[in-house]
């Protein structure tokens, strides 16, 4: 894969307009009966008429086998080898609520759970307390004094929360505390980088000082803490590419990925025509637009073939609108595959469309699984899709003479 | 990719020979109209023949998305991953005008330049002097006496020359002197490495000489120096698979290429047809042949699609004569792609043609990029076809027991 040191030598200015969308989960599988997937079922003659002019391909988000989370599968589409740039639980999470994180945060995940007077476990979710509990409870665990750091403690859903230890060499590389099993005490935080040291001693007085503020608080009377994590530094798209990007997501954690990655996030509605609509009135305003559609997976998390039909249908019903816009390159894709007959992601390779006047044309009937096995790109490695995408923009200079 | 060293271990002695013929710049984009490509719209009966017997596929140069200058191109053919193996500027110049180096050279492309009284640059290139002139000037810079190296200096083209510092332990990493910019003064050479520091005095020395014997030779009184590089240690063919051979080319930058990888240059004439004389004549000579057509690429540059079919059709028209003299494996190829649609290089993949009695035969009805898809090669880098090509030539061993 070239690197993107390469990438960044190789970049050179220019005018173009991409548009990254994404369907999330957008790969399917079969169904019983007519054997078709979810592409193949829906009506899609906008998304076609690009599959006949443009380039079809197969991406592996990571490699062949591996299902990807939403992380290292955006991760691959916006050209970070997920194997090589990994983010870490407790960042994800962070990012899945909007929090921001600065370069001297260490994030954790974090579960309220239960312990009886011998300080074993009984119940490592603490009876699923509601959201508004755990809301009440972040507070006492953020006033906990410790000298060196800044505690930052948010709530997430039900037992779950999130703490930023927030301060000077506080490192990654630290042992969870979550023995996964009840009738057990949490586990001691271990540094297992001698860096570590100072953030495992951290780790285990705030987790101290927990039990002791959450004494009177049963069922969410101890808390358990895992995916101690840095934020990480990935190269930004503007830097490598000189593109100023733009995220245009209706969730929190895709937002939070496109901006690890340097794009910025622009405000939008709660439905895919609000998302294009979006992309409508900020399109001047950048190069490279990441708009992602969040239903597609949920519905092949439910197993609702027809659903995750529907909305693909949706976003295509949208094509002739974002065509109106002129973009240069339009790449449409998913960052992993949620067959609605798997009801989970999967391993799947993703199809990808790729259009721009560029493209040697695939002739291809339809936009589905099967054409894309045929296309001009291949089956590649989702993270080798961005220099492809940057080339079609003309926005790559030769490599050597 | 398999590495070189394993390649070497796995190769054994034969009696086979392998003609890679390259035409430059071979892949293509669809015309306006029908939507042919060059290779759609050439008449090629002998290259279709071929198609049908043998094997297809298309090759990514350097990876997806990165256009190859012509040292990339030619070295992912000869097997060597270009992105590990780089051939820098000032070793392209001295290689395309035929240029021996030795290793011990440290090698700059320069060009006169124009300063006035205080040393500021008022022209980069001296008025594009006429290349006569850049000839009677570079036998005083020649002459410019540096202990401890030796110095070649040659006329290229107009304002541009090739320097070469020959000497012990004059090694490459420094900055260039071309702030690209008028109005200000050339720069210092900069050791950007610890081993670089001897070079770098002697560069500062060389251009400080330089300003001096140039004095009285306005506009070409300065030189601007850039792209120092040594002369790159890879492994040979010769080595790697034991095979001799020859390159026949009638530009002196693919016979340094060529010969960069151990091939030895073979005289030939100015047409396609005494490209293939020459094949024939030392056919008996050598066990590997890299032919190389310009004329694909030149006309692909000039946006002359026309022109580019002609050549191709010319091309094909040898065919016959070339599969007289029995190769046992034959590669059509480019070594990139130059569209006349898009009148440069390309990141586009290139149609690969792989003919020898050892293949599955495609059955392809010609040889053009759409058939190419649908090859038994598949969609690999071009580097990867140098071991498919021996292991047809019966050259490569088993791997393990």
């Amino acid at each position: 894969m070239v690197s993107l040191d390469d990438l960044k030598a190789l970049s050179r200015p220019a005018q173009t307009k991409i548009v990254l969308l994404v369907l999330d989960g957008l790969g399917g599988l079969s169904r019983a009966g007519d054997g078709k997937t979810e592409l193949d079922a829906a009506r899609t003659p906008n998304l076609d008429r690009l599959a006949a002019q443009g380039n079809l391909g197969l991406a592996d988000p990571v490699a062949p086998g591996i299902t990807p989370g939403s992380g290292p599968g955006h991760l691959g589409l916006f050209g970070y080898d997920p194997l090589r740039y990994r983010i870490g639980r407790g960042v994800l999470e962070a990012v899945g609520i909007d929090l921001e994180m600065t370069e001297r945060d260490l994030a954790a995940r974090g579960n309220f759970c239960t312990v009886d007077a011998k300080g074993l476990i009984t119940d490592r979710r603490a009876g699923r307390i509601p959201t508004e509990r755990c809301a009440s409870l972040t507070p006492l665990l953020e006033k906990i004094g410790i000298p060196g750091v800044e505690l930052i403690v948010r709530p997430v859903r039900e037992h779950r929360f999130v703490v930023l230890f927030r301060g000077d060499g506080v490192e990654e590389g630290l042992s969870e505390t979550d023995p996964q099993e009840i009738g057990k005490p949490p586990l001691p935080v271990q540094a297992e980088a001698p860096q570590a040291k100072k953030a495992a001693d951290i780790a285990n007085r705030f987790v101290a000082e927990a039990r002791r503020v959450l004494a009177a608080e049963h069922p969410a009377n101890m808390v358990l803490l895992r995916g101690f994590s840095k934020y990480p530094r990935l190269p930004k798209l503007t830097e490598i590419y000189g593109v100023r990007a733009a995220v245009i997501a209706v969730y929190p954690m895709y937002r939070g990925l496109a901006k690890l990655a340097g794009m910025q996030a622009v405000k939008t509605g709660d439905t895919v025509a609000d998302e294009f609509a979006t992309l409508e009135s900020v399109f001047g305003d950048f190069d490279f637009f990441f708009l992602h559609v969040k239903k597609t997976d949920s519905a092949g998390e439910d197993g609702n073939f027809d659903k995750k039909v529907s909305i693909i249908e949706e976003v295509d019903a949208e094509i002739p609108r974002l065509l109106a816009l002129a973009p240069d390159v339009l790449v449409v894709t998913g960052d992993h595959s949620t067959p609605a007959t798997f009801k989970a992601h999967s391993w799947h390779p993703v199809p990808v469309l790729l259009w721009s006047k560029w493209c040697r044309p695939d002739g291809a009937a339809r936009f589905t699984e099967r054409e894309c096995r045929y296309g001009n790109i291949g089956h590649i490695r989702a993270a080798e899709l961005m220099p492809l995408v940057m080339a079609h923009a003309e926005r790559l200079t030769k490599f050597g003479a």
